[in-house]
């Protein structure tokens, strides 16, 4: 298939990906919150793109969902190209992607990640994942959200979820902690197995993330918390927050390159707790 | 004079130090709050020192202090003796500081934060300063802070103040938003002239420290804050986060060298916020 219309398939994909997302938090907030959608550029002095980020904020059943799209295109600096295939004899770069982070006000419900994206060089690969982070253990929904992830993949290939959880536990990791940043999930990068099933595939990872981010939810928001298991739940956003800048390869490279900083930061939790 | 002594005197006035500031904050809490003492190994199977972290929280004048001594040593590994000099042949270091970060109830007061420190490998040197993070602008006490600081390094040398406030500011800068930390301070570092005299103008930099920081609370406590103005601090308490897990050499150098996760990161602050 021709280049740029694999481009514009996968653009449009993320796109609408990122309108049923936010269809679906504000129907789960049922007016109570809604979106402000935030269009940025890349470069305000010659044309590389740019994105929509969309934030929801002090809702009744999130404190902050961040939702960005975007469409970057360019060159990349000599010491990036060191790190990204096939720049090595030319530096442009064309990328797409959305990202989604949940920070729910009820602590009973974890937050939630979820990415895709796709680049494109003189190679072209997708990337993504999504995982979860609980404050308070609950080993069921820990069994039940793999479960879910493993259907997912299997669809596709039976192998995919044994090694994509691996790279996501190996990926979301806080070292200096020595401990996981939550329950795990699925994480692939450099993704170039097969174009048509590869897109196949990143499609239904996204509809399965709107899935279990609904199903998680619905299961959980009828429980009651204390103000001690919400400042759990700071404490342990400020372990996302060190997780995002000192580890996080997006938020590095976005940073790096140029990127709008809101956009990058959107991940970050309204308000986090150091002890 | 000999490196063993030259040792024992930096570490027991880095030691003396920290009493030093402990007594003057909880003066100024006036019993409302008192520090928690932590001592800390670095290695728990081998001695490679260690040292005490004293942390003060939810107190009247303060929401967080902390006050970090340490004395370590070792082997760097092959990745950190290319940045650190004296270690190209001999990979041994010992080292000592003393690092404090003060995050005030009052958002009129600033975040204020002092370090120095001690290496030795075949080399030897001195590193420290401070800085000030106001939340809200006040030029007078900014003209006040920075005269202060002159004074102090004009006692030692006329020409410190101009070179060690530009790598201050060069320093404790966020490329990412393209904007200061705070309002600058003094910052230097591999400072080996004269060892008595280098020790002399450290010495003389704590004691600075300690007296601006008191002065700075005698100056501000009285206002008044409304909430707006408490929730602005948050945010800048954010981009202090954001410092100092990004950027600030200290915090990577303690995480890479694998130093107590709970001493490194005493200077994030209780609470912060993202919008």
């Amino acid at each position: 298939m021709n280049k740029e219309i694999k481009k514009k398939l996968v653009k449009n994909w993320f796109s609408d990906l990122q309108d049923l997302i936010c269809y679906e938090v504000e129907e789960i907030e049922n007016k109570s919150a809604s979106f402000k959608i935030n269009q940025w550029v890349k470069n305000k002095k010659k044309d590389e793109g740019g994105g929509e980020f969309r934030i929801l904020e002090n809702g009744k059943v999130f404190d902050k969902v961040g939702v960005n799209f975007s469409e970057v295109y360019g060159s990349f600096s000599k010491e990036l190209r060191k790190n990204i295939p096939g720049t090595k004899n030319n530096p442009k770069f064309w990328a797409t992607g959305i990202s989604v982070v949940m920070h729910m006000k009820n602590p009973h419900i974890p937050a939630m990640h979820f990415n895709t994206r796709y680049i494109s060089t003189s190679h072209e690969w997708f990337g993504g994942g999504m995982d979860v982070t609980p404050c308070l253990k609950d080993n069921r929904l820990k069994s039940w959200f793999h479960i879910e992830l493993k259907n997912c993949c299997d669809r596709h290939n039976k192998k995919y979820y044994k090694k994509y959880k691996k790279w996501c536990d190996n990926y979301f990791y806080l070292a200096h902690r020595k401990e996981p940043r939550g329950i795990g999930g699925i994480f692939f990068d450099y993704k170039k197995d097969n174009w048509e099933k590869d897109f196949t595939f990143v499609r239904d990872v996204g509809l399965t993330f709107k899935k279990i981010f609904s199903l998680i939810i619905k299961k959980k928001i009828g429980r009651k918390w204390s103000s001690a298991e919400k400042d759990l739940q700071y404490i342990k956003r400020g372990r996302y927050v060190e997780f995002n800048l000192i580890y996080d390869r997006g938020t590095k490279f976005g940073l790096k390159t140029g990127g709008n900083v809101d956009a990058i930061f959107m991940s970050l939790p309204p308000i986090a707790k150091w002890k």
